[in-house]
């Protein structure tokens, strides 16, 4: 339902392990100027116009995830410890109010794109004056307390702000995939793939295992309490499903048995009459073409399949003899002795799982209204695990739950096979 | 989304177990003629009129599930088993199909009102034709494999038969409940129910519990395997929520504050502007009211609340300080050794969980037509446990998974609370 | 949008005059018996089932209709003038409104199908119970203006309710398509009809006409004032379009073509898949059939096509090098010295015109809720002139102006060219 | 459904005839650099953001009415008269033809909003070029049928293009509504309206008219031919509805009176949960405003009322005992002796009549895809007449049919009474 998520354009994958370019390492008055500043990075190839539109309900304008995240440091850190505090524009408070009931009225998600004032102009210098104004606070004298909790929601701005980088590419994505120009977002050439591994399976021990985040780093609050969960042994394929084998699954008619659906995506399937994964295009000769952020190219048998909601992806897992993974599954084996063995859990694609979204054991919903920062969603969504080519670096880690309807396909999500031992 | 069980008029709700009145120990064919003599009894109080008319696209009209519940019959038994079998007639195949792809086309089921023809004599005549059949099959010789193919599918009819059976009892309530004149399914007066017990909360233990159907009886497919699941101790309320604490949180504004709903459950209760479960009404003294099978009554403060969503089931949960327990929570519950000190885990209302309806792990789908069962419906539904006042005798037990999307009312659908120990 | 007219099973076509089997001769009390015997002789052939059953919003139940058509009379007649007014059932005042705002409350439309209660029975008992009082009250003794006003909402009632019977014809037919089964109405065969005649243009002069009723006879509010308009001299075509013509225009492609077509009308043709007229279908071998009041038939080549939409026969004019006529034009042809040369003006088919329906200059709208008759309809709708093999005797006249939205199938609806002289 | 007219920020307002800045005295070529230009002035105020956004799907955002308007000299003039045509960009064909079926397929209208690419200045880019290349084709030599032709085309062009002059305004102020900071449009004060007069009723004899454009000056196909009609002799108010009177309908209940209204209209109202006309609004002490091209204003109760829908503008009739005109009363009137009795019969709002819009007895349609232009739009929509504040200079005359379906809010629409001599 809502969203989180954007990116460093074009992490170099890691496999096993999350790619870090090491923020963390910087001081906090750092490390936000760099993520903000990636923030106007990721703007920079666009014009005013681009930022501006909204190509449907569940995607928004770039300026409006500039205004959002600048508004989320506004509303929750200089709101509540600025001296003195003065809105820097009092419509903004309703204008770039995502979800949170507990901050008041909100702008018709919708209409997002209707919002053709305040201009980018005016959405930069908003950004600029809350910069200058959160910087001011970091630098001035507070006590321990204060101190400790204006780390942390500076922190948790950040984040927030990096998920909001993830959605500006995937937004920006589908928006100039609607103008029958099929503009690129990016002028460089795609850089070719290696060729895929062969699919191995790897055995997984399982057993009662911890789950959740562990540590002293930051983590969502979905990621908590760490706790048991018990995992019988199961085998997870080495890599994820590729382009070329997703298209042998189309081929044989997929997309055209009912068998293999789930009775909604069935449905969902027929009823907006689907062929093949959001972006893929089939020319009067039969070549295959996807979408991407450098425009229209031939479609990479080598790469990870993308872009497919949860029913194709659990369609395709039937159609294989498999199926996928839980999400304390697929956690499990990234903290497993054969880790190592599994390549593309990182920076490719995030992967669904077969787990709603749902809250761990003793969830804790923080008080006021960033508590509904995730607890108010976990319903009829399901959950996805890993990261993608668009996920900033140092935003993922192995207890990370992303989650999006079954029938989201604008993001970049892909599968991961399992089946029994 | 899709849909079974009905029932004996008003069971002996059982507390601790199941009732049963042991149709379990008839012969197969006795337990035959028994459950379909119940689908008849259920239409007795009813007109030809009554048993056409469909209130909803979620409800179907009796005449259709008296239709359908034979079909089952004919098109998995007869159809495979009988010699020289030749349709009752051939156009209800495809009539009378609920949802199976393989067994091929269907009626839209949003217009299965509108099938006066076949009239309700000639759907009695199928029964008959097809009861006739099913008798001789019985008594047919067969050999070792097909008689134990035969029993298992005829009980799997009878269990499939009961399920509408629940299901001809809410969607008849619906149905009465769109006249302005309120008619009464029952036309005897509602018994008194007894005041409600203090509420307490049972301590369970928890620990690496087996979970699923265990034994020789009958179970549907998605009650196995039996499998280990890790349950953390919890505490269980001893009864469930009654109508009067349920009312204490609509007169608390409960309907009305974003903070206690999940994001998807406060669009559904202000899209459709809800102030109180479906089928209470609140006079213009501000007396308020509940329909029931006996027709419009005074609300009963004592009985168990009913007829929610898992939204407001949900929401009342976060009022109170507490929330739903999961499904294996509520599993391992009935087994425990606590289990004596548990009051109304069957009979009363389906009890919602905080489990999304899933496979269990090493979950089998049936070959052929009959595995569409249970296994596509597993996505955006949610698991209830025990059973309610509308199930017949003898369907019930602590495995049983009965599953509807978060915004059903129209069952007997209520709660029992939960919370961390 | 809403709507009146049913039928005495098949009238003989009249083609230059209306049919008129004299109901007009008989005294009023016998002309009451005679016309509400009628709607219960058009009920004969139905179940229960049958007549409570609502296939669209835009169709009634039997029951409705029957219903409806008495609550007519027992609310513009009994209510103001019977002595001690007692309702027959006091919901039915809101149960059986059609649209009258000035009554009150009415029960929603679409739910029509969903009164199984009252069950026919009481329906019927209604319809006795109100024709008694009814009969009583026209063989009291009142004064000149009572007895004057009593005879006038009589009459009024009754044409309402000869509107009524011919749809029930209409939605009876609708309601049976939606059965697999194809049922018949009418046992008896289907009469064969004789060939179309050749195709003639028949000059009409125009000019300043009169238009509107005339005489003493009874008309509806929207018949009136007569006044006067000016008709350029134009071509009328002699008779209806055939089956077998308007066949020719499928087969040239005219559903595919959108030159053809109003804007509107494409959008509804295309988004609807359309691709023959209502009731037509054409089976793997080619050969197209109709369903009709006696089951499915083949294609009657002869007979007018029927079942047309506005947007249906503007097309076929269109592709004909022709244009449907003006209200006016078509309302001069029937008055003029060249009517005996138009054949098929009554009793086969409703003919659309291009006129929209609005007041003649100078119409008044009456006081009260019976003003809310016709004039409120006046807007986005189109009129048609003649009558149909489903208008009951006696019923039609040059004058009358029966109206429905463009996209209308269900009635019996045809076109009769015209073009310029 | 489509639509056309803009305007020149302000005509002087023309009461009894239309107000000409005499644009028609100017040869061709000067004509077409000063309509061409006048867009571009109309766009001057604006960012490339607000050129881009699209409100609703009626309205368009102003870069595709800049890009369209070129689309069409280019289309209909360039491709057909130009040696060695090739266009400015291939995709253009198809992303800026609005209903032309004939042309090929179309961009979809809701759409339009996300065409973020071409970007403006590319659009700037092929409006020069465009102009460049009809500017050569005027100077050409040409022989003189095909001089006649271009200059008929060209005019054609031009006139198209004002009218979406005047949709530029209407869409605008559509689009900055929708933004809670409620920007003006127009930098400068609202000019001051003088007081209405007192309405007079004035009289106008009617008889046999000509209706329909007369003479040589440039018409729309929709107005021919000039034609015969009768009118009755009636009464037109000498001047339009005011603010005050409409705000006197609002206060007396006006919208929450059924019988005041069509029944479309009503449902209309209800649903939407009107209370007055679009763009007023009522503070939270009773003070009425407008949202008006100079931002928010106190409603100026001395200004004819806009922005009504034709069921707004008929119930008032109905509310003040009277009634909208017809299309040819209000030609009849403005073309009689009494015109001079008439004020604001251009240049303020457009006046609803009473007449659906269809086509004058005897109507051609152009062959070829500008046949496209009035015909298929004759359905469902109802004509307005005079011309409004944002109607360019010199687009207005007697004859002019504007039209628009009845519940249409966003354009400058007012009303003027009728009643019976």
């Amino acid at each position: 339902m809502d969203m989180r998520q954007p990116q460093v354009i074009y992490t170099q994958p890691g496999d096993t392990q999350p790619s870090d370019t090491s923020l963390g390492d910087l001081p906090l008055d750092a490390r936000y100027s760099a993520v903000r500043a990636h923030t106007l990075a990721l703007a920079a190839p666009l014009s005013d116009e681009d930022c501006g539109a909204q190509s449907m309900p569940d995607a928004s304008p770039v300026k409006w995830h500039m205004a959002h995240t600048t508004w989320f440091f506004e509303t929750f850190i200089l709101e509540r410890m600025e001296p003195d505090f003065a809105p820097f524009h009092p419509a903004f408070r309703v204008l770039f109010n995502s979800y949170y009931n507990g901050v008041g009225d909100k702008h018709p998600r919708a209409q997002r794109g209707l919002l053709t004032r305040p201009a980018m102009a005016q959405v930069r210098a908003y950004r600029h004056d809350v910069d200058a104004r959160v910087a001011r606070l970091l630098a001035s004298a507070l006590d321990a307390q204060q101190r400790a909790q204006l780390e942390l929601l500076v922190t948790l701005g950040l984040q927030h702000e990096q998920q909001h980088q993830e959605l500006i590419l995937t937004d920006v994505k589908h928006l100039l995939a609607q103008s029958a120009l099929l503009p690129a977002y990016l002028d460089a050439p795609r850089p070719a793939a290696p060729p895929a591994a062969p699919l191995a399976w790897v055995d997984i021990d399982g057993g009662l295992a911890d789950i959740g985040h562990a540590g002293d780093g930051f983590c969502f609050d979905n990621e908590l309490p760490r706790h048991k969960q018990y995992v019988a042994p199961f085998q997870l394929a080495s890599r994820l499903v590729t382009n070329g084998e997703y298209l042998a699954f189309v081929a044989a008619g997929g997309y055209f048995n009912a068998a293999l659906w789930l009775a909604e995506g069935w449905d969902w399937v027929r009823s907006q009459g689907l062929k093949s994964p959001f972006y893929w295009r089939c020319d009067e000769q039969g070549a295959w073409t996807e979408f991407t952020l450098h425009g229209e190219q031939p479609l990479d048998l080598e790469r990870p399949a993308t872009h497919l909601s949860l029913f194709e992806a659990d369609a395709y897992a039937h159609w294989a003899g498999a199926r996928l993974p839980t999400e304390a599954e697929w956690e499990v084996a990234a903290a497993s002795a054969q880790n190592s063995e599994l390549q593309q859990m990182f920076g490719h694609c995030w992967q669904w799982t077969s787990s709603s979204y749902a809250p761990y054991p003793g969830f804790q919903v923080a008080p006021g209204a960033l508590g509904e920062y995730n607890g108010k969603f976990m319903l009829n969504q399901y959950v996805l695990r890993g990261s993608s080519c668009a996920t900033p670096d140092g935003h993922a880690r192995a207890s990370y739950r992303n989650f999006f309807p079954a029938g989201a396909r604008w993001q970049f999500t892909g599968l991961r096979l399992a089946r029994q031992a």
